[in-house]
């Protein structure tokens, strides 16, 4: 009688489809007071009464913008009816260096608090990835969840982190060690904010586009090798297409990709980002992530190579666009002890800690042709090895050539 | 021009969904060796190697069953094909307290890193419902998600919270202000866990069942009468019966009811909860939560009645059943500064807490019959106070007799 009654009883299957929905907006000036772009966001969803506001700015982009801080009080101020600005807008501390500390992320979630901000507020980060990863990793965690816009203001977070679904800091020093996925209520990418870039920041953008060129689109590959020169004279229009491409192939492949949180071990927009993590932590953020990925990206197509993968033709040209870009292939820290027989401390320990990030099975992205990525689940030591010392032998001849 | 470039370029929307997916398992000594189950979830996704575990249990738990430590460290030993116990299990204590203490967040999160535990391994919490919560806001923002698993181990875990897809902990002194909306890969409710429950927490998850009988399920509502006697005599099947009926009623509310993670203001299962929330944290969590709850739904259904939306039988009914099920309908605190003339200190500053919580516009759920609610967005304070003095002149009146 137990028994009949335990087997009747077994299990309740509970399943459910949640839909999430964000639009990714290209414009310019949005805090004028005649773009009502940020305005009718905030009206869209309920007809009725002010939505609370609570603005992060990134500090870099205000030391860039010294009266965006204004500009937004004044924006808020004319449209009152709509917009309840709650304080002025909290500058934060630009870079990694905002994910790096739990401080940051404390502070945001008092004001959150003192400012009675709610889950049907809005919560607007504006600044560099890394400022944006932080701002969404509190906003998300608010009321389980506070609805939050995003403004990138550098490429690299208008292109990829900026229009994706990710919120992390790094924890106990390791990257994105917390986090959430839980996509925006937008995404805004205002191009003046661009031409204030410095130089390294306007070049470091353009490694994620040819990533995710590199991986899924050779029409874009050959687009970036055409405009080359565009982009080194800022020519706006130039990256603005490179931008626009970049996010549509980051956002389909969310969307598409059958896996948008990421429950699967296969990452193929994590392309050349196991070296390009670890180098980054290895030169104590001296370089960009957009630099790290460009010299991650050289070294995986180069292992490609080595292994028979991809053509040499391919390889070569590859190489050259990396150049030609003005990134660099190498780093005296992509050498450092990998001939001590043992990973640790060098480069190579950076294959086991991104596979523990993602936990399961190793999955790295490779390519086999401009345009197609695959994925292997191991890598060779010695001829991982043998391709930074190829990236290695090729650097210091183009240095002899400068001199 | 470059107009025409821009409204071309302006706006790319994104649309996906995501799948979700978890069995609520019902078994008995889920820890003895020959029960496949917790094998069985384990190695379900993956056929190969083994996954790391890491169990959390609550301290309330632990002392009731002294062996249950060892119990599943030779459980896990039986089963190290498939399950790689990193530690022994963690100890955290019960109650409310595990929820407002974030050392213990912080805690696990050092276990987590210490132990290597990944986004493929699982972290398993045993305890009551604020355990569970706790355990699920640690486990959801490391690595942005790791598995978890939840064994509720009260009637209020198993009917209630336990099932659904809510993890987090208090902050400021408030409610459930850090969380994530993140199901579980499983839940699994043990009835051993029951039979030394404290007659307080056996009698208090009675009240959840009551509350969604009340809003969705006259049927469930007349099955909760007929077994008051059952329920005080500890018979198991009745309580079994209960906490299946209550849990799918449950699971089926956040399936069907289209909004599984709370976008929108109204919220139906919170029915009773806005005085339960308030009067717990009046009471210095004196009051169990369930018992709470017990107070808030005849507060409620006064009130429902004194407006003219339930009839007097109906009313009279509930009444009478909350007071056989054991529940108080009146502490104190319900009437301390009520007729001050402010809602300040007073139960009924819990409205506006309430409000500010779920954001947007006031939404309160009351029942116009047995088995069906409905939401209303104003509370006539006048009216909820004489709905408190009805309750406390019924309560001195049920206290004389006794006497």
């Amino acid at each position: 009688m137990q028994d009949t009654k335990h087997k009747k009883m077994k299990a309740i299957s509970q399943e459910f489809t949640a839909k999430f929905q964000y639009d990714v907006f290209f414009s310019q000036n949005i805090f004028q007071i005649d773009n009502p772009l940020l305005r009718d966001l905030l009206s869209s969803e309920n007809t009725e009464g002010k939505r609370k506001a609570l603005f992060v700015l990134d500090n870099g982009v205000h030391e860039a913008h010294p009266d965006l801080q204004k500009q937004i009080v004044a924006y808020c101020f004319a449209h009152s009816d709509v917009i309840d600005l709650r304080t002025v807008p909290i500058l934060v501390p630009g870079g990694e260096k905002s994910k790096n500390d739990y401080s940051l992320v404390d502070y945001l979630l008092k004001e959150i608090d003192e400012f009675g901000i709610c889950r049907h507020s809005y919560i607007v980060g504006i600044g560099g990835g890394a400022v944006l990863d932080m701002v969404g990793f509190a906003a998300t965690i608010a009321h389980r969840g506070i609805r939050h816009i995003r403004i990138p203001t550098t490429v690299l977070a208008q292109n990829d982190s900026g229009v994706g679904v990710k919120n992390s800091i790094n924890f106990f020093n390791k990257k994105n060690f917390l986090g959430t996925f839980s996509p925006p209520q937008a995404v805004i990418n205002d191009v003046s904010f661009l031409s204030t870039l410095h130089p390294r920041d306007w070049r470091a953008g353009i490694s994620e586009a040819l990533k995710v060129a590199l991986i899924k689109d050779e029409g874009f590959f050959r687009e970036i090798q055409a405009n080359v020169s565009n982009y080194e004279q800022r020519e706006s229009h130039a990256m603005e297409s490179l931008i626009y491409k970049c996010a549509v192939l980051h956002l389909n492949h969310i969307s598409g990709g059958g896996d948008p949180f990421e429950r699967d071990s296969a990452r193929p927009l994590d392309f050349g980002h196991w070296a390009a993590h670890k180098l980054e932590q290895m030169s104590n953020y001296r370089l960009r992530h957009g630099e790290a990925v460009a010299i991650g990206i050289a070294l995986d197509v180069t292992y490609a190579h080595l292994s028979g993968l991809l053509p040499e033709d391919a390889w070569k040209e590859i190489i050259v666009l990396i150049e030609e870009l003005g990134f660099r292939l190498y780093v005296p820290e992509l050498s450092q002890n990998i001939d001590n027989g043992s990973d640790s401390d060098s480069i190579l320990a950076g294959i086991e800690e991104f596979r523990e990030h993602l936990g399961g099975q190793l999955s790295i992205t490779l390519i086999d042709r401009i345009g197609h990525g695959l994925e292997v689940h191991e890598i060779d030591r010695r001829l991982m090895t043998q391709s930074i010392h190829t990236l290695k032998a090729h650097h210091e001849s183009l240095m002899a050539l400068e001199e």
